[in-house]
């Protein structure tokens, strides 16, 4: 959720602009622009449990909830466990028709899309790392809970589910949760993975992550936990150190396919992984994103969903920004051996 | 520059590899590990004048110079306005051959290339914008000599300059200073424009940053400013507030073959920018990056070499990170405005 001036929301539908050179589609929130004194660079004050919008008994704070796992109360009432809420300064609007029109050679399309925030638990202080499993799995549960449900609006091809944890990864309020976005289009970076492993299927006639499966799980040196349903890796062609990635080992092109059993193992595999980095790197800000294909697509043989983890660490992370070009200062061995070696599951 | 433990540089040719997916390279520096805890979440210290290896009088804290121009002295000597040396700590090695081997289903390149450093002035606490006119083409005329020398070299492919200015926006030194990386192979990013522009090519049959020129500036909106050679413009789907491109109304596909009027006036502009984002945004950090066509291609006609220029606005820029899918809070016809009307030329 990121901050606005109170009261200001969902006025003016957003816009989805297509670079005419790369074909990259980013969204301009045309009505609320910022004055150049908006950008402070001061640190994102703490707002403390007593004004956050998303801790318990402060449920009038957030727009109507869409879903919630709760043992208590009613809707928008204390006594939940997980609560889906629109985001209040949504990047993109649900109302509205897919009108796609061009300016001179530019081409740009209504930003109708779904924002939507996960909150992970009503305790301000509890991180995902440190939740029970039952916890982390309602969250999952919660994920793909609103995938089925808003794959049923055929305007919306994508759906990206991701978490940014801590100031520096982009997180603007402190209490846990993840973001969902709904998307109209789909995006380049996942265009790209779709595109490449095509490619890789037309020529082997297997899935890549496959491959990459049966190779790591067998050379072990970038294997930071393997379980009977995921792996756990650095990539061989790591952006970041400590660069992780989450690989369910059976073959499904699609998050939201995912049964109990693979949920559970999926929630114990995520947390014990963060309590690693937990443990290694002093707790650090991260994002994940869930990689996974176009809701509107049947299954594909190609395509396998995964989820890529990334710890924020400061002092090597900003070579790339702005260049485009990956120079990562850690070999991904290293950083796995140092992750296994935390021990923690 | 990046830093490193003392002494050490240069010792094992570290590795492109290259992603199995999406056909991206990365550089892996395999021979200096870094351990978790140097990955502290601490500022960098400002070193001050008295330690910095780039101002004058330290000559010797860096490899011997590879270009300088100078008033007096002789090589490494003080007497120096801009000074080209070899990064203390590369992230390529300039010795050795191409080798291309796989790894299982992995491929990788040894890491042959050059890391330079182009130190800007003498005087650590002078930026760029604050540079004479006279400056700042001297820092031009090395970015071109040193592409002219480098290309000679039928290794490299790529030649990268850019620079980061700021610690938020990943410089490790303060000394004003811009970096080239030579590449044995092309960028993902460079190739996606090279594509991008290629396919508007091949449908049009005009390049698509001319056609841009035309278009932005008979709108006028995202103009910041235009002389007879250049044109500053916010693009159409900018990806961060305030991203800025300069681009030459002469068509060129590559920078190096700029003649000294054309370059006369980039140096003019570029200081005109960068004094209005100061003046506006308050001295913000920034990226800037020289996207140019590969050096060992002849001139392309759908290809046009342009600056894109990013201030660092950290309340704003996370949101992207891990997700690769921009959400720009600011309209670029309202930044474009900002910066029209802080004046300054």
């Amino acid at each position: 959720m990121r901050s606005a001036p109170a009261g200001r929301y969902n006025t003016t539908l957003p816009e989805l602009r297509k670079d005419p050179v790369t074909g990259r589609w980013v969204i301009i929130a045309t009505d609320r622009a910022r004055r150049p004194s908006d950008f402070s660079r001061e640190s994102v004050t703490p707002v403390g449990t007593a004004f956050c919008p998303f801790c318990v008994g402060h449920e009038h704070k957030t727009p109507p909830e869409i879903l919630a796992y709760r043992d208590s109360g009613g809707p928008n009432e204390p006594g939940w466990r997980v609560r889906v809420v629109p985001n209040k300064f949504p990047a993109l609007g649900i109302e509205g028709d897919l009108s796609r029109t061009g300016e001179g050679m530019f081409d740009k399309m209504s930003g109708v899309g779904a924002h939507e925030v996960v909150i992970e638990t009503p305790d301000h202080n509890l991180s995902l790392s440190q939740m029970s499993e039952r916890q982390v799995e309602d969250v999952f549960w919660a994920f793909r809970e609103r995938i089925l449900d808003l794959k049923k609006d055929g305007r919306f091809r994508y759906i990206m589910l991701f978490k940014n944890h801590g100031e520096s990864a982009g997180a603007s309020l402190e209490h846990p949760h993840c973001q969902l976005i709904a998307l109209p289009v789909i995006p380049k970076r996942v265009k790209e993975e779709l595109e490449g492993s095509r490619l890789y299927f037309d020529f082997k006639e297997r899935c890549v992550y496959c491959d990459v499966i049966r190779q790591e799980s067998q050379a072990g040196v970038r294997v930071v936990t393997e379980t009977d349903r995921y792996l756990v890796l650095q990539p061989y062609a790591a952006r970041f150190p400590f660069e992780t990635w989450i690989i369910p080992k059976r073959h499904d092109s699609h998050f939201e396919t995912i049964d109990a059993p693979q949920l559970q193992n999926l929630a114990w595999v995520l947390r014990s992984t963060l309590r690693k980095m937990d443990k290694v790197l002093e707790k650090p800000a991260f994002n994940f994103v869930i990689h996974t294909a176009p809701v509107q697509e049947s299954a594909m043989a190609q395509y396998h969903w995964h989820i890529e983890l990334m710890p924020k660490l400061t002092k090597v992370a900003g070579f790339e920004w702005g260049t485009g070009f990956y120079i990562n200062p850690t070999p991904p061995e290293e950083s796995a051996q140092f992750l296994r070696e935390a021990g923690l599951g």
